[in-house]
């Protein structure tokens, strides 16, 4: 499947969740990766976040699609992370 | 069309770009919205930033896809915007 994860997490646990996350997914933007990754990948990523992230003050949201050609990118003004493919 | 707009501005144009997406979709999180809109609208929000924004500095990813249905999204830790539909 492709998802866009995006997360807000307090200072502290901010450098830990970058690290982890480049493990698995590409970094497009400040707090926001993305990319093809099976649902195995995706629980262990979860575990392994979930370890350190406080639940009542940090926040992630992953937007699932089956996979990326339901997925149209289009990327305005300065590119910063690595995408492949972009309009 | 169903969207998801991220983005990385400059601090003097975060707040504006806050107030001028939420006339077009749902805050979700920090720097992320997302929503139905339509080509039409999509068109003139981004005319609108466009005119404030500094394409050298500033950077947009809109993720498009067709409709919601095409979408599924998990939430975990704190809820921060307003999801309606949620995992």
């Amino acid at each position: 499947m492709y998802v866009i994860l995006v997360y807000d997490f307090g200072e502290k646990r901010v450098a830990k969740m970058l690290k982890l996350c480049r493990r698995y997914l590409n970094w497009v933007q400040n707090s926001v990766f993305e990319g093809e990754i099976s649902d195995v990948r995706l629980k262990e990523l979860l575990m392994y976040i979930k370890m350190f992230m406080k639940v009542n003050e940090d926040s992630i949201i992953i937007f699932k699609t089956a996979s990326q050609v339901f997925m149209e990118r289009q990327i305005i003004g300065r590119q910063l992370g690595s995408t492949d493919n972009f309009l």
